[in-house]
């Protein structure tokens, strides 16, 4: 690492914002990343001898501090067969650059061995915004720069995650040499890119790395140019230890006492709202009511300021004016509240950000952490804590939702209260002054109360850390993510082939992928997901077999499944034998397992069953069809009774279900959703998204 | 066309299936399809000859009766670059290929001049089951053999669809001359993939034609290797006149009367339930109940045969098992009867294919169309006519759905019923023994009671039929299609690169968009889309506005329009001044245009009424947040009276609403979807998605 750290030190000490070919080249060789064979030549003699030596043909190029875009300069020749093409390319470029610069420095030219043959790929790296270094890997031309297939990972990363990127573009056979092509080496590709990722992690100065053209062949790869753009360090976030948050995310979810600051007896005041959600939400703890005016409000005694509570308080819910935050968040803070709610408006979102700067440093001067401002405040069930505006919500559960914006937060509350969602916490995050992603997926990682989160997100302020703490997370409960924003493509000032491809989305979803999380492709998706989720266990292994009664629904079901990545498992002979002696006899077994119309309850039961017991199935997708023989509630209190009994035999396996018949199939999904058994009516699809969105949770959490 | 005709005649009489490079070659010359500068050589000496006139470097290729795949057979040499290595090339040639088959005859040897440079597309057609001769255009090489870029249409085809083919692959942009490289010319390449259709359009016993790789540059297109298959000639689909079938249907879906074929009194028998759903559901026709064992059935007088009936009978619901059907279809055939609406199963789909067979020839033979088997019926509305043995549906409206499957059909009456969706009409089809698609969309075209169609469907009889057919209706009203068996690609025997890319639902894709059919992804979006276009006025042009309560809703919504392929105008100066003035001074114009969530009814009446009459937005997109300035059914009825007062201004134009909040929010939609304006509640994709599927649609109308 010294000859990089010279070299960078160097170019950082003369102002530059880019590296010379050669400065590139010598990094890569530090760092084991194969170039053409080269050497610098300052006359046209010395030029014809290296020529001679690398062998023809020979690419040459200028080397000049004063020259970022060499082909722009007329300094590039490329494929000079013989000593006469080179002497007289080096008299050429020469001229060219005196022609496009007359007060140009050249520090000579490069001869280059000609590199071309097996795959053409690109490896770069650049500096994201929200992730920080990430690397990036695609195919060269047409299939990078038209169709943008690259992917991403955050940098340093292992040489698995490495191996993995070259799955992960759409034209990933091409690699494995499609067309009679021979191979290129996945090793020494994988290789390259760790060691990019080494370089970037290692240098946060370098700012993009752009390895475009490397060629690929069976026994190797070889960047046939580098190019290498610098920078400021940029500046660290600063962390709060784990075990820090932790505790601060206790006291605030779990508090002994809750103040609400601007608490009112006034109906329609947010501060009246708080306290009765507060109190009629059930909540146990001390509650301070806080109003200089009110000697008591709702039953309970009010203080002047929270300064004149006798008793420790660990949550301060504002429910004042923007204007009149500081001097209450002050006293707060020198209370040692844990816990700032801070609901009212007015601050970034309006455009006063001296405002919200304010606030954010009087809290972290005192050790408070501050939720929001601009938000609806937040739920915790297991604590009957409901310190918020809307209305009390108390259907317990154990999934764990939050929102970046309040009208989602609303969304959420709506959908939760129709479907008897139980839901450990839903929390407003708005403006993420502090408080954000991070520090909740801490808590929620070791809350007993929480099986799954929920997050609707429109950026990161620090992708890096929400990636550690989501990965820890991702092994013991899902985590969905609602990214908003998709399709906003950042603009982007692109000084590489590498900056260019890097927009905001495909970064996001590469990266939010590598961190093992679930990505919701939209609201309802996201609200489905974190309802069904909880409920299903973990399937054991990829084999999923559709039973239907219809057999339109079981093509359907077969489409969504594919859809969602899932496997259809290839049914077994015997098996296959045991199916059928179920079914009639112009029922189809394979799979989907096709047991007809019009079939009785028995029928359902006998099959539902022999995939419950059978262990070589891991997951049912149900088809029911309304008929009179087996109608819709008797279907559902068959199957959670069949469902119920295998798992306290130990089979327990994720069942979903979808239901297509007369109204009379939505009481019988609402039956079977209290009973554990996921099930959707009108839609093939909705069963099967969840049942997948498990199966992405399960792979990402290691345990298929 | 002589020459292909004489080509055809000899290699089909010969009992070929491929017909020879030479003779592909000449073809093409007839269609106006370059080739290669190239000709036959019968010795070395003839070989230089060619070769020189023709220019190094050349191609040599066997030409043999008996060598199909002359690649194998060692008969093809690329890239001779001299007369010494023609005439060195020719003896190996036909050394190679004694080697491969001693018996084997020679033609001779093609010299080819070697075309290279330019783009390399591959263009081809193939004979498809379901729709007939297709083509088929993509990039040649990885793009289209790897990512199976490729897109189909019909054949014969238009200049103008063939150049639409040139837009429709992913990677469009190459031909446009992506990376600096020249453009291909788009007219050589659309005049070529023009007279491949014509080629196969005129002559059915070509099975394949494959032109692969072409070359195209700024100046034309040349097909360096041309390979075309024969066979016999497909059998021509009979097709009976539209103005035959309208004046069938019209009889079946408005009858004057009903036979019901195993009428009986005994509740729980189909033939119960038949009879009560025609009485219950108000039909007003005559009904006859048949049974020879009764005198009257629910107070009607009962017949021992149809033809016993003395009055005309226009539709005859069988409900008897099916081995009682070809003696009751006889008589029902004799009697006149326009329909046979044939419920029973136990026929192909139980792999009774005689048994079908038999009954389709029997209602050939007389006239009658049928409707099945293995069906659930059908309910026409403005007739009040349910000939179902399911339960009774009144709610009339616009849209007529039909169903492959029961299930399916069990599925839109429950989705139906509860969102108190209007029908026209819920059409089972079954099996399609005989009435398909293409029989129901000629009468749902001119049927002024329908102004949408839903169809889901598994397969097409007469993939051709039905195209023609919707492509007729499509210009009136909307066509939504389910397509289901999306993933199951059918397994093909591949002759050609273009026969082995023709999976079968690309094929569909495609096809289905050509004749302006709104494809749903999945089933709940067939619904939702049947329900809501019809209540969607069509957009009079692509500018999309979102005006939104909660910015969070905003953001999403931009993701769902892009997605649904729609257009975010980019408001004017003047349009967004006079937003400006309604909104507060921190909320955001642009588009989304975010008013912000705290504002009163008065916010949104304004931006609305300003969004329906500035001439130059086409469609609206709200974004409603739960507040309790502006509560859900304030925002429901104030929008849906501001959108009925600027309707009868003249102000018509698609809006639609996601609404974010409590369970209130529920109502607030109902409310809406009752007055005409699209609302969804927890979800921020169907409203937009709806919206997308109406464009779609207007696009394909050529309405935009």
């Amino acid at each position: 690492m010294s000859t990089t750290r010279e070299i960078l030190d160097k170019a950082l000490a003369e102002g530059r914002t880019a590296l010379t070919a050669p400065e590139g080249r010598r990094i890569c060789q530090e760092y084991g990343i194969a170039t053409p064979g080269e050497g610098l030549a300052t006359s046209a003699d010395e030029a014809v001898r290296l020529a001679e030596e690398l062998g023809f043909p020979v690419v040459m190029k200028i080397v000049s501090p004063d020259i970022l875009h060499k082909t722009d300069a007329g300094g590039v020749l490329v494929g000079l067969k013989n000593a006469e093409e080179v002497a007289s390319g080096y008299e050429r470029i020469l001229a060219n650059a005196s022609a496009y610069n007359p007060q140009v420095t050249v520090d000579g030219i490069q001869i280059q061995q000609l590199v071309s043959g097996g795959h053409e790929v690109i490896i770069g790296a650049v500096t994201d915004p929200t992730f920080g270094k990430i690397v990036a890997f695609g195919l060269g031309g047409v299939l990078v720069e038209v169709l943008k297939d690259v992917t991403f990972r955050l940098a340093p990363l292992s040489g698995d995650d490495a191996l993995g990127m070259l799955d992960d573009i759409r034209a990933a056979e091409v690699l494995r040499g499609a067309r009679g092509a021979r191979p290129a080496s996945r090793q020494a590709l994988a290789t390259m890119i760790e060691r990019v990722g080494a370089l970037v992690g290692d240098f946060p100065e370098i700012t993009e790395v752009d390895l475009n053209p490397v060629f690929a062949g069976p026994d190797g790869a070889v960047a046939a140019d580098v190019r290498i753009l610098i920078g400021e360090l940029p500046q660290e976030k600063a962390r709060i230890p784990r075990e820090k948050i932790l505790e601060q995310m206790t006291r605030i979810f779990k508090p002994r006492s809750v103040a609400v600051i601007g608490a009112s007896a006034e109906q329609g005041k947010i501060g009246n709202s708080v306290m009765r959600n507060l109190i009629n939400g059930g909540y146990r703890g001390q509650i301070f009511p806080i109003n200089p005016k009110a000697t008591d409000i709702m039953g309970l005694p009010a203080y002047k300021s929270v300064a004149d509570v006798p008793f420790d308080v660990d949550v301060a819910v504002f429910a004042i004016p923007a204007a009149f935050v500081p001097p209450a968040l002050e006293q707060a803070g020198e209370k040692g509240v844990a816990g700032a709610i801070m609901i009212p408006s007015g601050f970034a979102e309006t455009g006063n950000v001296e405002g919200q700067a304010e606030i954010v440093e009087i809290a972290a001067r005192h050790g408070v952490r501050m939720l929001g401002p601009n938000i609806y405040g937040y739920y915790y069930t297991p604590e009957n804590l409901c310190a918020t505006f809307c209305t009390p919500y108390d259907v317990k559960g154990s999934v764990a939702l939050t929102s970046q914006s309040g009208g989602i937060g609303m969304a959420i509350l709506g959908f939760s209260r129709t479907t008897k969602m139980g839901v450990s916490a839903i929390v407003g995050v708005g403006n993420k002054a502090d408080v954000d992603e991070d520090d909740l997926l801490t808590f929620f990682e070791q809350d007993d109360n929480t099986r799954a989160v929920a997050m609707h997100l429109e950026d990161l302020k620090d992708g890096r850390g929400f990636v550690e703490a989501a990965r820890r997370v991702v092994r013991h409960k899902p985590v969905i993510v609602l990214k908003a924003g998709r399709t906003a493509m950042g603009a982007r000032a692109a000084g590489s082939h590498t900056g260019a491809l890097a927009g905001d989305d495909k970064v996001y979803d590469d990266i939010l992928r590598q961190a093992g999380v679930v990505r919701a492709p939209g609201l309802n998706d996201m609200l489905e997901y974190a309802r069904s989720l909880p409920l299903m266990p973990t399937p054991q292994g990829e084999n999923v077999v559709i039973i239907t009664g219809a057999g339109g629904s079981g093509v359907l079901l077969s489409d969504a499944c594919v859809d969602a990545g899932l496997t259809l498992m290839d049914i077994p002979d015997d098996l296959d034998q045991a199916f059928r002696a179920y079914i009639p006899p112009f029922g189809a077994a394979g799979n989907p397992i096709d047991i007809t119309g019009g079939e009785p309850p028995s029928t359902y039961e006998n099959t539902v069953r022999l995939g419950l017991t059978d262990p070589r199935i891991h997951a049912l997708v149900l088809g029911y069809w309304h008929t009179i023989v087996t109608p819709p509630m008797v279907f559902a209190e068959l199957i959670a009774k069949v469902v119920q009994e295998e798992r306290d035999k130990g089979n327990v396996k994720p069942v979903v279900a979808s239901l297509a018949g007369d109204t009379e199939v939505e009481e019988a999904c609402d039956y079977l959703f209290d009973h554990g058994v996921v099930a959707y009516p009108y839609t093939t699809e909705k069963p099967v998204a969840v049942l997948g969105a498990k199966y992405r949770w399960a792979r990402a959490a290691g345990l298929l």
